[in-house]
């Protein structure tokens, strides 16, 4: 296979590019956050055609893949919504296998650790192409350190991935999606049955834009389904399963504010960072990440709105019990939804109309005429690492090895008007403050401040900012002696050795590239 | 201009078609309700982009008109939930005529006599095609008489409409869409607001496929709206105005059953002709249109409903208060709306989860994965006159004049397993059953019976039916001997005579050509 070092381009980022990588294309770089315009239509899936009489429903996967005339270079897509409780992907995968079928590409919302078994379909020339959110565990480590896939993980934001497929850039030709609630003709909604998830929001651009779509339920419901968050008329055929996932893994669990003091501490002085910039108002908007300390901040933020008598207005995610309870407490007016974190929040959809179940396209694409992410005042973030730059990785690990996600955090760092990190500057000693992070993910140039447990350091280009929290006292420092002073406890990080083989490309929600991950030495 | 009636082509329906109309052109005739496939994809329209910040809110129509380019020779489009108090359709276009715009295609989902200044707009140049499923009073007679459009109405059903939209036979440039209850960027719904006027059927579709689409609301709400019926994703504009319809006209007026005594013996008669056939059963799928016969076959069925404790499943339309009731005393499951008829039905939109919304396109598109009218039972029709061979005409008059609709009866008479007509066999000494119609709507071969208060007629290709309505001993007769009995009353109807100039065009739902309308001599 040729080499894609051969050509590098210099981008925006400062970080080099391949003009061509084999087995993605020709490389748009990067060039800010709302440089890249659209250049395209939507893309037309073939229309059909139906009858009085028609039957969709059919009884196992195997049945819906002849029906949907499943071959060889298919693109197929899957959505993550029940995360480490998902049974249809390696059940589609399987039977597939057992078909004989091979070189099927699939684009997913996200991967997850339960669908480690696709390691063996890669091995085995059934899957030779993913197009992700998230890469983790032995897939990630497979890819990052032999390439089992040949060619390289296009990585997507929620945002990118429902552009790309709007776009045609992804051609989905069949898309296999978990009905929680389920009817004969394929009304669907996610927040019904034995294994309700809540929003639908990947899904809800497959449906549209994928040539079939199939339905798989553990749960089918007399036709008409009453709640109906994917119609029947852009369903082909209805599957049912005894079980489309385990519903004690779909949950990530109760989400609990974190007890690690160091947590609490970068929550605290998050929360007062966020409060001195001036965002925290009346109908301010709000978006965190689940992760323990991005709750805390929540729970900090919590406080300080009481106690000043503060309602904001929408809270969006990823959404949790924890945004649930800010809602039922009337700190918040709604809840925007694309993804919900756990069982608490799949009930509150259910019930409560002020929790609002939206599509990929409507939370965070950046080519239509609106997305939520647009509407943010503040984004808390999470990081692996994070660079002089303020350039954010939360995908690949210092020692190269994939193992995390883009999610949502390049498109609501764009959109939101304040964008906060929260991160430890170290983890193990391993230091999380660097000169340069191993892949940049969320470019620094749509990031305003970062918090850590030593130190709070603001972007340069946010002197507002920089001045707000000067006025309240809050003391700052340079990221660059934020990052010195962390050097001092861990020393320099060790330089990976890669080789000249692409294994992922990191594109921007926009589709140009951000960055490449190169295989490992 | 050339003339259209040089080269005919006779169809399966015995029909002569020109092979090509002028300013409509080539004609594909009409093969059976289920014999032409779509051999195209679904229209793709720009992408566009969308940054934090953007604005969409506009305080007058002109503005909207200015931000869109609206210019010459643009396609756009309109829809009639508002009935006769719609404000929109006028407000836009004598925006349009003003700004000295020319040249304009109209798509409306119907046109209601609140339209009749657009007929100025016509004589003007200002409107120079189209497309609706209706069209009454001056503008139908001055079409009819003069051709003032100078070229065809399209008339197409409900479900054509969809249709035509998606595969893009209709571009639409900009789509108007009336929202009783909007937020500043563009989330909207129809059952909120002064000006409620229940499910957003058509405009499901036009936002999607629409170029750029403007929201005119009267009641803004702050953002996000929490009942999202369309999403801001599909939105470029709103603008704010005092009222977008009134009120006293948009409901057409509590539902009244008939108290006409012909009505009332044709809608029993009916009852029990649709009891004899069977389908009157637990869990069977309704829908009527809402005539005052038809209502009160309704009344009749809902006697027989309650007498033997029978269970609907749903009920569609067109939904009227008259439905509402049966939902809520429990003989029907569900509502499937998609566009409500009086203020009884838009509060039910608004509280009653069982009583939903849906698309145009889910509602009657032929060419998706599934519309609810291929899942009716029973349809019950009205006509302004059927003919021998079960055709049914109900959009033009004996006279030829245009003043009626198409709306979504070919589209659920091909859904429907039974599809009954109610109609009094004589209107003012005018025969209602004649040899021929006039034009032909609704393709006899998806008609199953007609009941008059003279006599049933069953369908001769239905002789299923026929065993079933003898078994129970319900009197029938031919429709031709039906015919001649309704001659002795009325006298054999003048032929009308026409010119050359097509002025009409009526497509099935397929999109094939059902009949034309000549100009009158």
């Amino acid at each position: 296979m040729e080499k894609s070092k051969e050509v590098l381009i210099e981008t925006k980022m400062k970080n080099k590019l391949p003009e061509f990588i084999p087995g993605y294309g020709q490389v748009k770089p990067y060039n800010g956050p709302f440089a890249t315009q659209p250049t395209t239509v939507k893309q037309g899936v073939n229309m059909t055609s139906s009858k009085p009489g028609d039957k969709k429903l059919l009884s196992s996967v195997r049945e819906a893949l002849e029906k949907v005339e499943m071959k060889d270079g298919m693109m197929i897509s899957f959505h993550h919504h029940l995360r480490n409780g998902d049974h249809i992907l390696n059940m589609v995968m399987d039977e597939i296998a057992e078909m004989g079928i091979n070189d099927i590409s699939i684009c997913a919302s996200s991967l997850t650790n339960a669908h480690e078994p696709l390691i063996h379909h890669i091995e085995n020339g059934v899957v030779t192409g993913l197009h992700t959110s998230g890469l983790r565990g032995a897939i990630g480590k497979a890819q990052a350190e032999r390439n089992i896939l040949g060619k390289p993980v296009v990585f997507r934001t929620h945002g990118g991935r429902a552009r790309a497929i709007e776009a045609g850039e992804i051609k989905i030709d069949v898309a296999f999606i978990a009905a929680p609630a389920c009817d004969e003709m394929g009304n669907m909604n996610g927040a019904e049955g034995k294994s309700a998830f809540g929003a639908m929001g990947y899904p809800l651009v497959d449906a549209q834009f994928a040539e079939k779509v199939v339905a798989i339920t553990d749960n089918l419901q007399p036709f008409p389904l009453h709640r109906v968050s994917i119609p029947m008329n852009l369903i082909d055929y209805v599957v049912t399963v005894d079980s489309i996932g385990d519903p004690d893994l779909i949950a990530t669990g109760a989400t609990r504010v974190t007890k690690n003091p160091t947590d609490l501490l970068i929550a605290k002085n998050a929360a007062q960072a966020l409060i001195a910039s001036g965002y925290i108002k009346d109908d301010f908007a709000f978006q965190a990440g689940s992760g323990g300390a991005s709750l805390a901040v929540c729970k900090f933020l919590r406080e300080y709105m009481e106690e000043n008598e503060i309602t904001g207005n929408f809270a969006a995610g990823g959404v949790t019990g924890f945004l649930v309870d800010l809602l039922e407490d009337g700190l918040f007016k709604a809840l925007l939804d694309t993804q919900t974190f756990d069982a608490k929040a799949a009930d509150s959809i259910r019930r409560n109309p002020n929790h609002i179940e939206i599509s990929a396209s409507m939370y965070a694409n950046p080519h239509n005429k609106s997305c939520s992410a647009h509407q943010l005042d503040v984004m808390v973030l999470s990081a692996t690492e994070i660079d002089e730059s303020f350039n954010i990785n939360s995908l690949t690990g210092s020692t190269g090895r994939i193992m995390g996600a883009l999610g949502g955090a390049p498109d609501t760092a764009a959109g939101a008007k304040l964008t906060l990190v929260v991160a430890p500057t170290m983890r193990k000693r391993i230091p999380i403050v660097v000169e340069k992070v191993t892949n940049i993910v969320t470019p620094g140039d749509t990031v305003d401040i970062l918090v850590t447990e030593r130190g709070i350091s603001v972007n340069p280009n946010r002197t507002d900012i920089q001045d707000k929290l000067d006025a309240t006292g809050i003391e700052t420092m340079s990221i660059r002696d934020l990052r010195k002073h962390v050097e001092n406890f861990t020393g320099k990080p060790e330089q990976i050795e890669y080789s000249d083989d692409v294994v992922g490309v990191i594109e921007y929600r926009d589709g140009t590239v951000m960055d490449v991950i190169y295989k490992t030495m």
